[in-house]
């Protein structure tokens, strides 16, 4: 029998949606909740119940996964499961679900400006976010390198988090973000949602930082973008409901230490 | 007048592909030179010349840079112009160009599956590669880091190399990798292109570590598709070529010192 073709993969539109990510914490999966709460679309989240989202993340990271005859092994949450196709990799869950919601364009190049936005905003402060708790290894405890988170917290402070939100202004300030407060365009896209949490775990993170930022009048855009993703009926419903997780361990931690002059 | 509808912006299949990037290093633009290499696709690169190189990398990073009509700033190379689109970051421009020169299925799923494989190689192994040497911050010379770059290079060298070599066996050993020694279906994909280079990457930075990968006999799957890759003629003709650049800073560097017990 030969090889099924991978490349052919297809699914049925009206297939759930169902989320695989970490129970408790919101993490990355937040970024994919988002965008189903703002579109009215419904999901499942494993991580609802406890002890099956535990098993669910520990049967995908496993290294005894290899995939199915549909798809390859995912090395780590979020995942979402869509019929028969199963995809890993946060911007690339939004990549795929975006234009399927009405979130980003279906047709066109614009997917590539929005990928491009999205990218920058969680591979740099997302990510970098994350490694000032964890500058040495994500196997030790913060504990055991706060010396060196502290170091790397002050470098993220004076000169990541300007940077990153100098760029998310600019892209405001640019021809391609039309008149209404959005990155790209006359309407909210994904990438206006992945600012929104990105900038929300920062303030949680980095309270004092993040309030500077904003009291320097240099970055009105991005606080008002912020503002208007918040009041979104649904994004304010979500917000309010027991689905949105408090935040505590994950990438947007609060060690006031690490804000300390 | 009312705003453009970034959201239509088209390109004219035939305009040149303009690859901006860094002179002098592989770095980042080594993917995005793969791809047009191996499918034989006519591109210019302004690093050929190292004072128009920067010129055009300084411009692209500047903080008065707001873009222009079609297109949002971008933050940092590599960035790709192709007639009147600009779009940045890597796997964002090879999601643009793959399909276009054939190492990539234009149609069904398969391109979200490939899109999975290589972010997560790039946001991986790439990414903390980078991280061993400079963990504190990228402002600082790594000799102002050496001693934090030691203590993370013991655990990258530990335990993340080997997840991630790890990773892409398990891909390899997937059911959707075909008959072939590819990544994903019967034929080389621009992940397959991805790969060598985070491989080969990785093998100058740390040469003992991945000759010991190599030696244990658990990765075999991922050398034969570093070889096959290397073999291929336009890859090969490529390598040989002044138009690959020798190893020196960027992302890759070697420092002895990183591998010693």
């Amino acid at each position: 029998m030969s090889q099924p073709d991978p490349k052919r993969v297809k699914t049925d539109d009206d297939a759930p949606y169902e989320l695989i990510y970490w129970p408790v914490i919101p993490g990355r999966g937040e970024f994919v909740r988002l965008v189903f709460e703002e579109a009215s679309v419904p999901y499942s989240d494993v991580a609802q119940n406890t002890e099956k989202g535990m098993n669910a993340v520990k049967s995908l990271t496993s290294t005894d996964n290899i995939g199915d005859e549909h798809n390859p092994p995912a090395l780590a949450p979020p995942a979402l499961k869509h019929g028969d196709l199963l995809i890993s990799q946060t911007p690339n869950i939004l990549l795929y679900v975006a234009p399927r919601v009405g979130l980003a364009p279906k047709e066109g190049n614009g997917v590539y400006h929005l990928n491009e936005i999205v990218l920058t905003i969680l591979d740099g402060l997302v990510n970098e976010l994350h490694d000032t708790h964890h500058p040495i290894a994500v196997s030790l405890y913060y504990e055991d390198q706060k010396e060196e988170s502290k170091k790397k917290s002050q470098y993220f402070i004076k000169e990541r988090l300007p940077k990153y939100f100098k760029y998310m202004q600019r892209v405001l300030d640019a021809k391609t973000s039309g008149e209404g407060p959005w990155l790209y365009g006359d309407s909210l896209t994904y990438a206006d949602l992945v600012l929104f949490q990105a900038v929300d775990g920062t303030k949680f993170a980095f309270p004092k930082s993040t309030e500077a930022l904003k009291k320097s009048g240099e970055y009105d855009g991005v606080f008002k973008l912020y503002d208007a993703v918040k009041e979104r009926p649904n994004i304010s419903n979500y917000l309010q409901s027991d689905r949105r997780r408090k935040y505590s361990e994950g990438i947007w931690r609060y060690y006031p230490e690490l804000e300390e002059e």
